[in-house]
């Protein structure tokens, strides 16, 4: 696919929350501190192609308050551009808050993002004449909004149509969150937004969940290329790396880089921006499964959500396949 | 008004949110941390009057999560009985961010408590036996969960006409909040509370927004004296004290106690505290002003919502009228 | 062993103190900063259990000062009824530095519990009319307290066996503490608790150190079933789990759950409140060590000595036997 | 003066560093910990102005370093275009230690600037085609860059002079630092550069210190109006206010608001965004002098180096005359 | 009276302690943080003659642990020499909880000092050849050792009466602590070492309560002069400065320097460092009280125990008599 | 060799820095605070053998100012004497920022030390009288000092020559830094200070570098033998121990002891302190190196640069050979 020129790269578009943290892996019960983040799937895709080098802008509704502003001001730092931002008197700032603990108690979520400005968007939010031919070359959105509400749902594949029909690659992140919505519900309510995607990103376990594929990779990617004509289809293996299927070619596979995890949340986000970022340079899936992988696990090592990688560090990640160590 | 014995001293109902402050001044705005407090204007009523040595419980609808867990547990540390409290997997936890601040940027106030799980409660959440003689002598509640949501309203005023009825005393802060409603709503909403408390506090300034009584205390208590025939009538001066009149006895005054402000919310929860505290031992209105503005003198030299005195420090206080100065 | 219905399932009598550990694995010797937990043996029991649902009172002595305060918020706050306490004016509240350690530099802990108030405590302070039938179900104590002082331990074999006497089950962890006796020492000082108590736990280490068993788990039980008959005796084996026998019966086995160690003090304890609590549920040993197990390996990821966990937590950890990842 | 229009309001230039200030008015002696702010006197107006709603550009030169990414990513969030910054692998980015304190110890600052890549810079790396007309409305600069070095001095006066024949407003704040050069010196030094402003801000203390001015704010303004023909002299009054005089105007004066301080660095930064928004807007010295006052006191309430105001807020603190109270 | 030259110019005797503190005016009650320092009378006087240049030594009695071990390295930072330590692998290390509070809750001392390694001296454990002439020109202790055992009380005596002896200068702070004895215990305690002292200091509070001395400082000299012949008596007057008298002279006065409290405690032992250090160089009264009240207005100003300054930043004060502001 | 006595077992002469790291493994980049360590190669030996019980002085050049003034209290504070540093108005505190990092993203550092006061020494700076004999018995220095300047390496060389002429022991760590010189020109650079050094210590990694050796330790040794003959050589081997020759003697090797790393840096430092220690005490290389990997492997699990172990503590190490696990 040709992507023609444009004033910026990508437009990423969907929700973005304050996290609240305890410090110390204490349980958020008794937890009388907390470390704010700014994070957001969508927004964590900008930070992270902003970083590598890309023009990138990402599109919300947001309310304006202080916490609004906080997480305008976070994505501006990166170098995203905020001016296409929504701003509301109404609805709130989504929230979420993260307990991050230690086997055998995990890392949980307490989401607290409902009746957020988001979450009240509709079509008509959406400006006017922004998907044209050469205001972006990419569209990015994720799974997380149409389970949001019906009318964020409904501005989701607005907003997919309407870019793909000025000619942007639309790339697609199922990113399934089982405390919003079922699986049954899931694979229904993405089916029109990956029908306008060229690229779509789901992991494994996603896929046996929300379409019956089997446990192997090769299988489930056969599997989705008959279910999804005509996509790039992309999967990612937990700890295992990554693989990728052209619409009429076979699986690649790349096996990924060692990881001590430091920041969990926010991995897969820095995949897709290390994919996409290489695809779009190279068109080419085995280099963008690597800069996705080689993305995600130094994100692993940076606390919060946002990747704060430079384009440097993946190389030289890609380039030995190890640690970095000390040198003084 | 005598007050038969019962399990339990006072019972306050209300909504407890989870505070979040940045520390050191800084803005909302660029917070990267928050301190968490639990506070709530009748929560922290039951706290003062516990630490006083009453025997209090706190009755609330809460969601079954770990920020309604903290909530819970902080006024059970302080010696509330929460065993009322109306447990729901729906909802969520209100909060409120606090950012404090210096002249001339004042402290400011992000409510975040819509969709709450008390802004939900109705009639029927009630407990069916809880108001009955001997299960407790006091009903406090204030005049914010009626600007809550119709069903907290409604909630709200069955509880006090039920507890008038069962013979308890029935306290009643008005409590106006400007950004939960307008004045004129304000004064219409509250008018069934008050006509079924017997206590009623209110600042001077609400009273000139709410009831247009005019600037001096003296009069403002017998304009609301008439206005609101029956009821004892408590006056919060700012700095400058507190003031009360009986249903057919003069205004009394009490000037107050000198405090540098570390912890000014709370302040008017801790003087209605005092004021009960002494008022049910005394059945004296210049005693109970007194002990109330020692409450809210000593809070305001106290970080967070609540008043974390004891008897014997509002006793030293009233006894030496000033600061208690360092003794090694 | 049928115990009676009671106003109380479980009465643990213990020291606890304030625990300060610096932050960030620094040494004790350059801290600037400390961080205060809530920890005593018996307490940390009493939480746990209360967490899981039973009805739990703390019975100590403490010293009516701010710390002694913090220490019964703290338990009230998880639940606990800190009515029995013996407050007193004299004395001191024990203190204990932990200073967390990586290998090879382990953690180290420095007490500094000597003339606490319940190392001065006597029989004459126990509730005169406490050990009674109805009262209480369970009395949990432990091998600290008479290590503590001579009246100490005096006091602690008065209430074991006035709790037997009464038709309470006694529950004893023998707890040597290297630091505070010899094992001759200990040996002959437990004796006549060990005689009064229904079950006894200790670690298998312990067990050879004060009895000479052998380093075989199932041999160790079989010769502290000779040792101590119509006892149950339960060994913890450290990482490898824990083991069980009745009087008459044969040793049983628990493999226990993986955990990365974030908070290991107050391990033993968790699984002393896992094992009482399936234990008083169903009288069945093979359960009650999987819940003691589950229970102290949640504790093992938990910072602080109090285990808080919920039951459902326990529960899942039982069923699923493992990590419980994050989900968003 | 009549601005035309330009692709950007102002460009500010200058020299911005790292501060580090030990917690809790701690000594910098004994700090064991540091708290960072990104701060310098150019860049803290040009946050002022973007925060009033202005399109602002900071242009300097700053070592491509986690450090330099820091000021960078700081001044974006503030909604500041850094595009212009030279990005250099050499020299080092510029810190400063504050130690806050109070009487009769006062605030000392440890500059640790020299070296740094600003203090480096020549006129050729200045963009060739930036000083254009259309390009900016306003520059600009302080008196700080002409003492950071020679070569810094000329490029200094290099853009001042360009930027006049370019047809923008030339902004000139003395900004006079005794520890970086001698008052004789800085008179001299800074000559050239105020002969290219339009509008000079100076404190009071240095017309005196500089240019032998007498201790009376008008013969200050009279004597400086003769000294510096043609220009719009600003003087700052310390807690009285400040005062101003156009070319052949007689002096006018605003009295300033009350302000607790909080952080008291990048006040008179403040000021120079206040007065040059509204000067730009109302091209009158009153107003203007009632907007920086404004935005001074209300920096004297925020800790760090930038002025974190909105324009509403300075708005309400001009129309109420003081104290922005806790409204909930 | 000359003293000769010594390896040592003083020489302080006396107890240190770990003080912990909550950060942010927290309650002790509720704090889950503490930030420690090192304080101790004696040893706060120790650090100040250090820091102003003197050759000082600190003898005290320590348990050899971590916290023993901070103490020793805490004044060995500052410049004190802590070869003279008597270390113990017995007994404890002092501690104080000192809760800061603002009017009316003033700040608090909990003091946790009972059984320290200092309570524990004997005469016996003085080193043998330590009070001989050359070895030291000055002897300081203070009235809190006396307090702490009788044979710490002993010791005090015996060092005092042993420099004496030996030609030194024995300097005493009364240093009257009201929950440690009571004033008439105290006067009687302290009588002997007083007899051995040549400078003693005392507030004029503790004048009226151990003496009986009248409130004007002038009258109350006087008759300390009458009550105890022959010595140099220095009375320090809270906020107002301090007053001296020579055996034979007349009272002599110095106002004192304006301070804003950031670290109250400590001023007292500042003050004695200032006199000590002025008074050994001029063996002038006016001078050295200069000096004692500037050294205790800068202590004031400092967080901690340890008055942090340096000889320049007195003099400084002394010169200008005030603030010394914010230079960049 | 022989050792004569001397008033001071070990001067170590380099720079110290004051480290900024940012905490819980945050980017630099986006760190808001900093924990400040005290760190340099050849102090943190000093620190190492006066906490391992020898008289130890550190020589080095300090700006004096708050910064260095806290690097010579924290040396002292940990026994060291810091009566030799020459001090200057002039120049600055070296400063390094630490990034640490878990794989992949490794542990980063940036150096700030450039136009430090050691950078500037020159040989007439030595204090005159220093290197003579009965002053020490040993000088260690290391090869980061001649990187920094040619006059701090002609220091260097001139420090050593002298210290081997006045009959001391010259201990020479090579410790190759790659971002202050080539493997090229540190070879030739540091060739004059081994000359003069009698025990030199290197990794195996730079004996690669700068020597061309091979691989294996034994072949590394004898190369070194031969390249350097006279000397001590000791190799250090990453996490496989250390080995060492005698200069005409076989390679002796020690397999180290497993750590985990809290504390990376200094661990280098460490050895050396260690090595020497026992070297001096022992005369033996086994020992040396024994006692050079238990120091080596504490401080790993120290944080900060310092090696803040006791005597009791490493032999307690080498004496288990593992972990001092939590005994209460």
């Amino acid at each position: 696919m040709n992507l023609p020129n444009a004033d910026c790269d990508v437009i990423t578009f969907g929700e973005t929350m304050l996290r609240l943290t305890p410090p110390g892996l204490q349980r958020l019960e008794s937890a009388v501190q907390f470390e704010a983040h700014v994070g957001g799937s969508e927004s964590n895709v900008a930070v992270g192609l902003a970083r590598l080098g890309l023009r990138v802008a990402w599109l919300s509704r947001l309310t304006l308050n202080p916490l609004g502003r906080q997480i305008a001001a976070a994505l501006r730092a990166q170098g995203v551009d905020t001016s296409l931002v929504i701003w509301t008197e109404q609805d709130r700032v989504g929230l979420y808050f993260l307990e991050e603990g230690k086997a055998p108690r995990g890392s949980q979520v307490l989401y607290d993002r409902a009746h957020s400005a988001l979450s009240r968007i509709t079509p008509a939010d959406l400006p006017p004449d922004l998907f044209v031919a050469g205001r972006s070359r990419v569209l990015h959105l994720s799974g997380i909004t149409p389970a949001l509400s019906p009318n964020a749902a409904q501005t989701a594949r607005t907003a997919a149509q309407q870019a793909r029909e000025a000619g942007w690659l639309v790339s697609f992140d199922l990113n399934y969150r089982a405390n919003l919505w079922s699986a049954t519900t899931a694979a229904q309510g993405l089916e029109s937004l990956i029908q306008n995607a060229h690229v779509i990103y789901l992991p494994l376990r996603d896929a046996a969940l929300l379409y019956g594929m089997p446990p192997e990779p090769e299988k489930t990617l056969v599997g989705l290329q008959a279910r999804f004509p005509g996509k790039i289809i992309v999967l990612t293996l937990g700890g295992r790396g990554a693989a990728a299927i052209q619409p009429s070619g076979d699986p690649v596979f790349h096996p990924g880089f060692e990881a001590e995890e430091v920041g969990r949340v926010g991995g897969g986000d820095a995949f897709v921006a290390g994919f996409l970022f290489a695809y779009l340079q190279s068109q080419e899936l085995t280099q963008a499964l690597q800069w996705g992988n080689a993305a995600a696990a130094f994100k692993y090592s940076i606390p919060g959500d946002m990747p704060l990688f430079s384009r440097a560090e993946l190389e030289k990640l890609i380039h030995s396949g190890g640690d970095q160590s000390l040198k003084r």
